[in-house]
């Protein structure tokens, strides 16, 4: 299955700017339920497949689904799912326990909707770079859409109604994937995830909750949906993105000033081992891909031929992705152990970058 | 002062065979002392200008110093003395206190003699590769020589009669520069060191004594010289040297069967770093260069191109040496801070190794 996703580039993935650098995607997400149906976590396998019904039944006929699949999840096989996982497409939780659940997916993989996750529906929109009103205008319109043909759950008072309360109110999650070597190199991003902590913004790693910031990715996104309307939250968190990214831009200067040789040292070193290395764990390759990126937006990796890559940046955007455990056992058709992973990813790496 | 040799490799490197890769040199040592003078160490600065007289009066009437220099060390600038210690011709200590120390020293760099080191006289022949044979056969027609013109303090009973009584009896010391990075990979290292030292051999490092096997370097010389014919010392060694040759060619054969994987990536990665590093430690450039040089010898490294090389082996034998503090700064013409040897050096492999 999605055997045509693995070799092309996901749809957000395609920004080649610095900007898209440091903003790598933004991210919006909307939380509904059916009226009349208990929440998944409550609900048997019966009731579930009730609302999975509901959903396929009207699938067709909301104009948005136009060209997106839909699958029920206990028919797609488990290296698969891990896939949908690696690129972001599904939660982990959503590839266990799977009679029930099912998933609306756009071709271009910008568009994804969970059926019978933590809610009835969590629909998401990721899109490249720093594009978080265009996202959300998009995403809007897909739920006006399909408003019209189910009955969400809604309160007067509370807005949206969800199965955690966190998600009450706009029922609406905006977050950015933001890539901060700077910030991660000067040691000034202690500081700032202390204050996003302190004004209620949440932080997490490149594969979600509990994830360490492997190769300096960080998620952020907003923690308050109840009481304020869909665009403050919105335009709060693409207003603490932009102070990120000019801190970042000031440190990534900083270490131009001061340490630009151990920069220059770490970029240039990242690049031979990525071309050189014939085992390389997931963590080891992120970690040299984010330098290689840091190395290229700053100027510092250039004069060097990358024969067959006509956008040594995409490439760089597409390899964090693509070095993935299961993408690398889509790529072989086959379940790897992990020495074997850390080969061909080697290989991947060595043959992407020479 | 020593400009002619800072480009050319020394005389002692030329080996180019698997074998000189594991058995890099073969160095023999006397030390003589001359009848009715003080030992150096017990005196006093005319005392050791006297005897230093009286080696330079003969100095041109002794045939095998044909095409050799005989120096005063007062009169050898600093950064010359420690690139004569990172060459191996003088020892650290006789760098330091130089009023009325002197040095003979052959144009190839095979031989050297140091005057008022510990003895009067400190005679060294280096050769590359393995030819310990050979070697205290041009050694000993050097001795005879300046025997015939100076009178050695010998005793019929105990032999040549030495500062430290541990160089008593011949005054011969043999060594080898043994290059055993399979043994380290393994880890059967150790119990060979444990075992040569329970046999009376001495190891040490690249550096001399108490220097750490850097590069995975060990030197390993006889500790007896008392009671022993040369013959025997330089059997002996030839004998041990030859057994630790095939521990190490077959912990190689089982690092190929076991590992390969494993001491392939080892090598590949240090071709990378040498090749892309800005800035590199002599610890980190002696290792990569160890684990390079491995890779050669183990048919691993192929198919690469070294422009502008004819031959590699040779070459990465040439840069375990030309990466020390004092060969770069020799290089530079200048005193060098270590962040500024580090990016030098780097400098150098990489233009050296692209």
């Amino acid at each position: 299955m999605f055997d045509k996703f693995i070799m092309h580039e996901q749809g957000w993935l395609s920004g080649d700017t610095t900007e898209s650098s440091i903003v790598f995607s933004s991210r919006v997400r909307i939380a509904r339920n059916l009226k009349g149906h208990l929440f998944p976590e409550k609900s048997r396998v019966q009731g579930k497949c009730k609302v999975l019904d509901n959903v396929e039944k009207v699938f067709s006929d909301v104009p948005a689904f136009s060209g997106m699949s839909f699958l029920k999840m206990d028919e797609v096989p488990d290296i698969d799912k891990l896939f949908l996982v690696e690129r972001h497409l599904i939660s982990r939780e959503h590839s266990g326990d799977c009679i029930g659940k099912g998933l609306i997916l756009a071709d271009n993989e910008t568009v994804s909707i969970m059926i019978n996750e933590e809610d009835h529906l969590r629909m998401q929109l990721i899109s490249p770079g720093f594009q978080l009103k265009n996202s959300w205008t998009k995403l809007s319109g897909i739920d006006d859409e399909l408003g019209e043909k189910l009955d969400f759950a809604f309160s007067q008072e509370l807005g949206y109604i969800t199965s955690c309360p966190t998600n009450v109110g706009t029922a609406l999650r905006a977050s950015c994937m933001l890539h901060l070597p700077g910030l991660v190199l000067t040691k000034r991003i202690t500081k700032i995830l202390e204050f996003l902590a302190k004004i209620s913004f949440i932080t997490r790693g490149l594969f979600g909750e509990g994830t360490h910031a492997l190769g300096d990715f960080f998620q952020i996104s907003n923690q308050v949906t109840l009481g304020v309307t869909e665009s403050e939250v919105i335009d709060n968190l693409e207003s603490i993105v932009r102070q990120i990214y000019a801190q970042e831009i000031q440190a990534r200067n900083i270490l131009m000033k001061r340490d630009n040789i151990n920069v220059s040292d770490n970029a240039w070193r990242a690049l031979g081992i990525l071309r050189y290395s014939r085992l390389i764990t997931t963590k080891e390759a992120l970690g040299c891909l984010s330098m290689l990126s840091l190395g290229i937006d700053l100027g510092i990796i250039k004069d060097v031929d990358f024969p067959g890559c006509q956008d040594i940046r995409r490439l760089v955007n597409n390899l964090f992705v693509l070095i993935q455990p299961a993408h690398l056992q889509k790529i072989e058709d086959r379940t790897l152990k992990e020495n074997e992973r850390d080969f061909i990813r080697a290989d991947l790496l060595r043959k992407a970058l020479n």
